[in-house]
């Protein structure tokens, strides 16, 4: 089931371009049903073409429509919307084609548990089985999923989506157009104890998690709230799905961390950074603003300039592999060795 | 509480011969509550040899009976279930000591939302509040869990088992006799964005997700949808525990990914593949059928032929290690040097 | 919001003191309504010095009372608690700050479903849409948040707390005092398997999951049940979010398990062993007592002796590390380039 092409009711491409705000070259009133890929769209489809690696499928497109650029616009062999930055205009137009109201039911379930000193913005909605504590407050517009828990005395703005069985602990404030998916949990406890020489003793992580606006978190990922003071997710971050930010960590402004990236406790991140898969940060570092790391990197120290980063090795057969990793444990006494013979 | 010795009312060795296809040397009518080790077993277990490592065993276990090959039967010291392959045995036996029951409830539960327009088939079980939208198509057996979510118009097909608090969004297609775990999120959003320079743009995630049929989900692990058409589960895929598997991704049939996968957006896994625990993989690659992956591979570029690959430096000593990293980043020179040295 | 200084009944020195086992130098009358560092606190607040580079910030503090060594109790510019370990004092007295009690309902709320043979202690507070199966037994004081399964036969100690939507199991035993937030899930399927050739045909899981005193588990985390046998973590054991413990794997009394770590089947952590966020350890291995693992260590062999060991490549700039991952397969052929130029 491919949703692109289930939706019924549509577009015309004179909506669409305006949206997009792009030039329409042709028929304004053709209707489209779905998004889809260049190579894949049948005739009730608009595409796009962002990447010159696919300028070979334009031809050959069975496409209604095509978001190009002007320099690929005479070459589009049917109605072009044309405009500077054809994968930002897919992006403006695919919410026309999502169902995301698939996921929401309008209005307030009757199985929720909704404390009586809530407060609920208007054009709210509340899912099944919902549960909202004291003091809650719940901006205008936001949908809350089925199974979602809020504790007392967190906030969120308006135009939010929180999509079925979230958790988001007690004491929050997340900002406005929030997005958070499936089994995220916002305000666990952070990982903090302290040892008496013979066991842990659990540090009461008092601190709270502070999200800005238009912020989206993944399915399954966890930000733990603060030991003291909070954890700070800036505006405009964005968090993919297995991501763990950890407590006091600071999370700059545009920020954003993909799949199974893991942060350590009060480790600060810049604004605009970009951190592949996997990456870990250890913890009470910085990371400059503009910094970007490629996937798993592992950075144990502060990085205090932009630029990109990288660690690990790369992927070779077991084999040949084998032998690197007994050489890579004798690297320090082999660089001997070399200043030894140059000296020699 | 060990559960295989709790199971009260058993099997004959007649009865578990015929499952697992094995000669019974021994007495047909003796009855066994559980399976063990064959270290472990009590005269009430049935056990198994595998692993040539464990022959020692075999001796003086306790046990009322033992798959084994015929080379060991006998060595067999009690009742002997003979096969060629005892662990395939071992697995085919299992499920009588399995209890699957306890996690789930037989009927529809009174606190379940189920829209008018779904289509329960024959024996569907629906735990409490179980919430199932409009247009879902739910196979015959399959048991819903306590707390799940399904989405509009996701089918599931029949003698599936999603086990309490999984989350399946909207539009999915899911095959035969899925076994889901509990906080598994299939569905949510991938991670794409248009950068406007100054912000990002979410792109809706319009496709959907496809599952074949005999696939296992993890606990926490989350399949995205795709971007424009599907992410693509092939058939006998079995995916552990805090996997993540990007937009459109592709998983070719039989391959398996343990736990901490970490699977970047649109790159295509072959057929039975075996990707280790916490393996990485960069998006847009393709991986060809048959390869392996160790532990924590870190792939950044497609495999194309088959065999084992690996990534990494191994564990060592601190101390040691922190001399090792220096070195690493200065291998290229320590190379160079090394050229220079040689040709003089 | 921050959670330090909305507490409003607040504590008073004399209090305090007496709950840190510390001897008060000034008001014992004074009251305090929150914690927080020494930088960020307010007159109502009380703060710590532990480590000595934060003793610049004594002298300018503004909180009403701050925990000190003796060594540093005469520079403290306000009422001073004087132990020996200001940093278990922190971890002693932070509960009196912490809001728990907003996650939770007191009493079994209505909407729960409880089976008729479930044993529930005093005190035990059952939140909204809880489902509780067969035989369960809950001890006394503990508190189940909303949304949480519990399936049947598992029993669960004294004083604990599940977050709203944790998952456990069925035939699991949890000790006292456990916390467990929320999106964990306790004794799902291990990942077993075996193969026809052709197929993957599953091995029923049927071990449980066993679970010592003073246990906490992280948001997001999974604990497999075992296959045969149990998976078994001991007493003061704590697991963040994000980690992944696969089934028959055995964790010592006092080890600790940072975020995003996983760990292998079968594979036994020895007591008091602290593994670094991101940490991976194989299968089938061995972790003496005492071991420290770095961040993101990648452990494919047993460890038999305590110590801190590590792996990996330390992060740099993307250019370089390119050139070093080339020498990096390269290596095994360098060394012998070397040993020959040595010999000549």
């Amino acid at each position: 089931m491919n949703m692109n092409t289930s939706s019924t009711t549509g577009w015309t491409l004179g909506e669409l371009a305006e949206k997009a705000q792009a030039t329409l070259k042709g028929d304004a009133s053709r209707q489209v049903t779905g998004f889809s890929t260049l190579q894949d769209a049948g005739p009730d489809d608009i595409a796009f073409l962002a990447n010159p690696a696919y300028l070979k499928h334009l031809e050959n497109t069975r496409a209604a429509a095509v978001l190009v650029s002007a320099e690929h616009a005479d070459a589009c062999p049917t109605n072009a919307l044309v405009l500077k930055n054809p994968y930002l205009g897919f992006a403006l137009l695919s919410p026309c084609f999502a169902r995301t109201e698939q996921m929401f039911e309008a209005g307030i379930h009757p199985s929720a548990t909704i404390s009586e000193t809530a407060e609920l913005g208007e054009d709210v909605s509340i899912g099944p089985n919902v549960v909202i504590g004291a003091h809650v407050r719940i901006g205008r517009g936001t949908r809350v999923g089925a199974g979602c828990f809020i504790g007392d005395d967190t906030e969120i703005g308006e135009e939010g989506l929180l999509y079925p069985n979230v958790t988001l602990y007690h004491g929050l404030m997340i900002g406005k157009r929030a997005i958070i998916h499936s089994s995220a949990v916002v305000g666990g406890d952070g990982f903090g104890f302290a040892h008496t020489g013979k066991n842990w003793v659990k540090i009461a992580q008092i601190g709270s998690v502070i999200i800005g606006d238009d912020v989206e978190i993944g399915a399954c990922s966890s930000i733990d709230r603060g030991a003291l003071g909070d954890t700070v997710i800036g505006n405009d971050v964005k968090i993919d799905s297995q991501v763990q930010v950890a407590h006091n960590v600071q999370v700059g402004d545009h920020s954003a961390l993909a799949g199974c990236v893991g942060v350590a406790g009060s480790t600060k991140i810049g604004r605009g950074c970009l951190l592949g898969g996997g990456v870990g940060l250890g913890g009470h570092i910085e990371i400059a603003d503009g910094v970007t790391l490629t996937g798993m990197s592992m950075v144990t120290n502060s990085i205090p300039e932009p630029g990109v980063y990288s660690s690990g090795t790369g992927v070779m057969p077991n084999a040949q592999w084998r032998k690197s990793v007994v050489r890579f444990r004798q690297l320090d006494s082999l660089a001997k060795r070399l200043n030894k013979l140059e000296k020699s």
